[in-house]
């Protein structure tokens, strides 16, 4: 990216909490408090921004910055930039066209997109709206195995080069704002093959998530042929055992404070996680980021990649796939604008001494 | 418990401030303070809850957590849970049945009652009421020795199976809050049949509480036959002597912030306990305990078991036993999930590495 | 004190707060802000506070604590408790009666008061509005130093017994909130004799204060036949150099915020001072003191008395004298019944070990 | 200047919220945003001022503060006092006179003006509106290197004794609040000569800054023949880089919180920074400075001299010319009295045990 390309006509400066009034102001207050919530007190909620804005840079001067290079490659796949849509479920309730509104921004904008199990979509519709796209699957294991094995072989099969283990909901968080019923009719679309109607009961389904997981979730998943990452991991040791187990990826995450309220922050929980991964295999991180800075931040405490979750939910409410592809771009437009002023041309450049120490 | 059991019918998440709210739509304004109230800048009433939300969480993931068990054994007694209910007095303030709704919702939900020195319903009438349930005795010492001596002999014979001496009121805190005057003809339980009176005066009966308290006292209480927990303790060397002195028990609390203002706040003054204690005896905490995550942060410094005193009032002031039943059963499906989201399926699992370090 | 006092007819608890909402009901605006404002951003005025509630106290518990006794000896004189009263100038501007008021009720609560230079009454008028009362004499040195020798002596002559040197007013601070125009015809007592007039300009007479004091005007105000108190020390380097220079006591302040903003709370100050005294003279500390366990802090870390300034006043606004004797004794009351949950039965017990480490 | 001369008729204690509100007020509010604003959430704009308020000093009393010299010399310019003004841009949004008024009360003060290269008015004009005033030249390099040069030669040609080269503005930050359209017809008054036009496009104009500037544009610029300092810093590793490529100086800076969000705080950097350079060429610091105590602070951490901004501006927008003198006479009528109050009587007394550890 040419430094130019800051000032030109599509570089408004990206400001995500401007886009979250907009699409609050679309939505059902339920579905808005669905999205935007988390679990018990919210401690973990607020903290995964607070712990990105605690952190401060020491950004270099004085370099060349005339081109900042954002590419990257994850897993083989060349990718423009390093944020990932993280997966998240429902994009039936913010937008009628749901995740193939989603799958089509993130393609324009060359992002890689991490579908959700509990998508209103099925894998091959989303696949089929952006054919080519890079693109991941996050895995919820229902205690139906033959339902999830079915379901890894269809991703395969329809182009999916990842499966993303969902390890942090054995059980649902406490999310007290959470009070959404889903509207009648709704689909699961990855149910429906299997149970043969559109109207599965989606709270019931849930309640069948798996809570029996172990290492040995990672290999039995690896059966579909594609490698698995693992999400949902705060502890050194965790990623430490995962990785032996055959994870191809750890991703720092809690669940954006949807499930175990008073977990560590994601920015906070990084440091650990990357020391005892020691390069492996790519160490990802979700959770409260919303700045090109805190992709700067994520970047040089060691994380390869990060992804983001509700502002591409607010984007879709927002625009559908325009807006989906805006933020992304927004997204990648911030960070290079980060790292120019950081003196950093390219993510090599991020590296710890970028981070002032307390 | 299994983690089905979260998604059941009466799974809704246990919600305290809601909860409040409506008891204190319920209450007299006077009464409301009188509960809720701390004592001096209440310093350490905010504390006690800001330093569980302090406290950060390192869960673990990908365990087999189809079963969670969250029973315990506390001197003798199995329980359902290591939640206590914490003695509070004048329950008849809140609801008309007072204390006997108390212990009627505490036995429906399996809980271990604590019943005040200062109930509206004598020692006698509360174990009536739910009989057959696990209770402990709280011990006010009162000048007149022979009355206390009394009072614990009265407890032992109706089958309370331990005493539990308040330790940190010497004299009464400062509670600027509190302007609360008794209702005329109020009832101290204890006190009738020795003052041959429903009428005693309570505030009169309350100064002549003995300031002159030691470690003797335990020694002395003793005699009851009934083993004696010391509650009010935030020092080290404080629970060494108690212990040495034959405390069956300590009980971390700064009184729910009631007495000291500026006290430690139970959560940082709890690892200097247990320490002291080295696992002589049961170590037990109170004060701000709100969330079942509360509770695995308390177990995870290494307190054995919990006591919750004001969620019990507001569940006895909107809806009784049934209030009570609900609150305790809330609380432990909340330690339940929580358990469950950190890896944990036994109160065993539940160790110090479950806490972030700073 | 007996631990019975705490529950007698004058027992209700001191609220601070409440009293200044009331005398800020009395007061012209001006004069409130006069009084209650600190200089600058009023951040060291806002942290004296901050930092007396920043410290926690660890309790102990099951002491005997039936008489708890307060009193103290300083320099000679015997006090029921530690805590004077602060000078601070024009009382006249909150009562009619002014300081003669403020030490009516200082001697009826048998506490030493600490007259300012400032004040509206003369020496002579405050000594014989309560003769016998323990008292000392606030030192503002003047450019006009026969005036000030004069004034020491007159001090000397009606009875004072130390005299307090004002070190941290070599200018005034810049209080933004300070809009006061004095009353015509305000009288400065002390000023009275040597300029033959009750109508001395204030704000004139001030400008003359001396800039140039050193640790040597200790020895020259010691020629009154007085000992010499330094106030306004926050360093232990300026502290020893005092000691070394004659001082008999050391006053830890930063004039209640209201000179130097951003210099150290009083209470964060003070432990480097108690360790360069190391003992040889009494170290006495001023500076947001608003409750009893505030005094139980100050002399745990090493504090032999505080003083209490604006509390005062409140006192005096609201109640004259008997508004001063109530906030004295209630004081007093809150001291004791610190000392009594904290388990200590005189000053003595009063140890490091009750303030938690951070 | 005598301590007296804070008592006097021009002594008015500086307010600079007073005086921003009255700016506030006069201003059109995209203007006032323009000036106050700060890039993405503008976590580095509040920071900057937080930082010198989380300081607190150790002020050192009875010192013989009668007269308090705050002279300096810089890069061998005599000066009044050590507060220089920081380069802003577009004077003329704020006061019709623009930088020649703002060079007008700079000089009355007796203060070093840093002129913009962003200035309404050529450097040529603003010369002229203060003839013999000290005055230095803010340099952004432009991709049209010819006309830096140019610049940088009639700068020198004016009198302008240094330039300051800015570092941290390879790209302009997110500055959400900043909506300003620039009024039709403002001139970019050094820009007119080469462009031929007064109505020369800005925000176009700003998009052609180089962004590959390198160590080696510090001699680039140093061929005008005027010493160069580097503006933007806040890295030691930095400052020692440019110091060893000529720099004369270091300005310890975040861009006023308006480039990289996020960044350190200006008081946080200074130590770094003034330890690397090592005293070999003057450290300044821009940031957050708002009151004489900030002055006080920066110096005892080892800044010889610091820069304010947007006070000036507010000067200049509430009374043009003297508007500026007030607020510079203020700034130093103010360092005066905090180094009264800390017992400096020159810069050199301003030494690191001012500053309190932590």
């Amino acid at each position: 990216m040419d430094a130019d390309d800051l000032e030109g006509p599509e570089s408004q400066a990206l400001d995500l909490a401007a886009l979250e009034r907009e699409a609050r102001g679309r939505l059902d207050p339920a579905v808005y408090d669905y999205v935007a919530g988390g679990a018990g007190a919210e401690l973990t909620l607020a903290d995964n921004l607070a712990a990105w804005a605690r952190l401060r840079l020491r950004p270099r001067v004085l370099r060349d910055v005339r081109q900042v290079d954002t590419a990257t490659t994850l897993l083989g796949t060349p990718l423009p930039n390093p944020i990932l849509v993280a997966p998240t479920g429902y994009h039936g309730l913010v937008h009628p066209e749901g995740e193939a509104a989603t799958a089509a921004g993130a393609a324009a904008a060359g992002s890689l997109m991490v579908v959700s199990t509990q998508a209103n979509r099925s894998v091959e519709e989303v696949a089929a709206a952006a054919p080519g796209a890079p693109r991941w699957f996050q895995v919820y294991v229902h205690t139906d195995h033959e339902f999830t094995e079915e379901l890894a072989g269809r991703a395969a099969a329809a182009g999916y080069t990842a499966l993303v283990l969902t390890a942090d909901l054995p059980v649902l968080g406490n999310r007290l704002r959470d009070t959404l019923q889903f509207p009648p009719g709704m689909v699961l679309g990855n149910a429906v093959r299997r149970h043969g109607s559109s109207g599965v009961d989606i709270p019931a389904h849930v309640s069948r998530f798996d809570a029996g997981l172990t290492p040995a979730t990672i290999a039995w998943l690896r059966r579909s042929g594609l490698p698995v990452l693992v999400k949902g991991v705060l502890r050194g040791d965790d990623a430490e055992a995962f990785v032996a187990a055959g994870a191809a990826g750890i991703v720092v995450s809690n669940h954006g404070g949807r499930q175990l309220d008073g977990a560590l922050a994601a920015a906070d929980a990084l440091p650990e996680v990357v020391a005892a991964v020691g390069g492996r295999v790519p160490v990802l991180v979700d959770g409260g980021v919303r700045w090109g800075t805190d992709v700067v931040k994520a970047l040089s405490l060691g994380a390869g990649r990060v992804l983001v979750g509700r502002p591409v939910v607010w984007g879709l409410a927002s625009g559908g796939a325009e807006g989906v592809r805006r933020v992304l771009l927004g997204f990648q437009q911030e960070l290079a604008r980060a790292m120019a002023l950081c003196g950093a041309t390219s993510l090599a450049d991020l590296t710890p001494d970028l981070i002032a120490r307390k």
